[in-house]
């Protein structure tokens, strides 16, 4: 895994240039601000998703650079956007000051909107034929838009200060953090020559359940760990008067839910018939993790 | 030109249903104020400059619809982003109130964000080729990032209160403006089966040359025009010391300088062996406009 965190920070180093290289051609405080947004860690999970998914099915490395680079520039607007004054208002973003803090409002508007057209325009290199170019643009469009992540931000935002049912909150977190996740599952399916259907369906079905585990353990992060292991403010649901898992279930059955979701994640993979270690993995480590 | 114009705003509307058709998909605010923000009129310059030049190209109406849609989803992206607080701060649109003013700015933010997904979503339609497909997406999201219109964004806001040369503006709104309108152009190419390279490069310029004559008439009319007129506030260029080709030439010369642009976009389209009698009435609208 650590191998393949190298590989998507180094090409996503080469995705945004620095400033330097490209005199003239832009504002150079655009790009900066973009690579400060995108660069310098992150778990990366998005991007490991389409690795793990695409080698398990014998994808060529080469093609799935290109959409691994997608889901984390996607994943980094949204982070960029969310933060904002208008939206969650944080300070903190992996520890460091967050795009609007580190330089400020219209460049952090600026920096999400540039970087969710570079998603796009990195899913069109050549290495991809234009059937997969299209079947990826398709897919992370509409997991990310209106019907997917986007959408699922606005409800966020009408359900402060709301009661939320388990269902509603489910709903919601599944447009906002799941889909742009079954995405990364799907985009690294779509690399390979994998047709299955059987099988590419149980792999979405992993996917949903580690999605869904993913936003109960950050509500549980929320309440147990400290700001500086999470590097974002600890906290920050209860005081925006969000809903969460935690608050609707209770602190020990949240924490039980993300063990049952991914679980019944690992129980997709059992009888596939390739090498399914990483993407075990990769589930166990949602709800292992500490930040 | 306004049958083009019917059907774009058909076909916008039918991309960005009504929320009651989506009951439980997402969220039924942020949907109504897509449509808000999207349909209503404007004068649809980008679409209408597809629809011309693919049609010239002898391309099929029906593969026009994509990157008609596409293009102007992602210009009322842009305003609606442009118009925030933290940006321009404006108020009135299209002779309305802006979309932050009718929802709030988290809505206006994720407005714009989840248009400019759809745009690409829209150019992955099943009647376009999916190498055709690619090279739209390609475009489009090449010329509205980083290097297109977002970067210009960006420099226009780094030159509040600057005095630019006249050189850096106009590379200013080359980004700003004409990538999007150079983009349109070269997607209703794309449309056509037309690939002779002396002829899109006339195309082009001809883009370019627009592009710029309409960023110094619309900054001719922020000082003739009134605000109802404009349906946008008067004056908002100079009272946010923006730098302006009025500022920087003097009225008249900025005057003749949109009317000069024009007709060198003219000249381009003289030799062409097709009809460019559309593209050429587009030209001339760009000067004669009064909003």
């Amino acid at each position: 895994m650590q191998q393949r965190q190298q590989r998507i920070e180094n090409i996503l180093s080469k995705h945004i240039p620095e400033s330097s290289d490209t005199t003239n051609k832009t504002s150079s405080q655009l790009l900066e601000a973009m690579r400060y947004s995108t660069l310098g860690g992150g778990k990366r999970l998005r991007a490991l998703l389409v690795y793990a998914t695409g080698e398990a099915l014998n994808a060529d490395l080469s093609l799935l650079d290109p959409p691994a680079s997608a889901v984390e520039m996607i994943h980094a607007y949204s982070l960029v956007h969310d933060d904002m004054p208008i939206m969650d208002d944080d300070d903190l973003r992996r520890g460091r000051p967050t795009c609007h803090k580190a330089y400020n409002e219209a460049t952090a508007l600026l920096v999400g909107d540039a970087l969710q057209s570079l998603a796009f325009d990195v899913l069109c290199s050549k290495q991809l034929s234009p059937l997969q170019q299209s079947n990826m643009v398709k897919t992370l469009a509409v997991q990310s838009g209106v019907f997917g992540m986007a959408g699922g931000q606005a409800i966020d935002l009408e359900s402060v200060g709301q009661q939320l049912s388990l269902d509603a909150l489910q709903k919601m977190h599944e447009l906002k953090t799941g889909a742009l996740i079954r995405a990364s599952v799907r985009l690294g399916a779509l690399a390979s020559e994998y047709t299955d259907l059987h099988t590419l369906a149980k792999l979405d079905n992993y996917a949903q359940a580690i999605g869904l585990a993913f936003q109960v353990q950050d509500d549980v992060l929320d309440v147990i760990a400290d700001t500086e292991t999470l590097g974002k403010t600890q906290g920050a649901d209860i005081s925006l008067n969000k809903p969460t898992y935690p608050a609707l279930l209770g602190l020990d059955v949240a924490q039980q839910k993300a063990i049952d979701l991914i679980n019944s994640a690992l129980a997709e993979l059992d009888d596939l018939a390739f090498d399914t270690h990483i993407l075990a993995a990769l589930a166990q480590f949602v709800v292992k993790r500490s930040h």
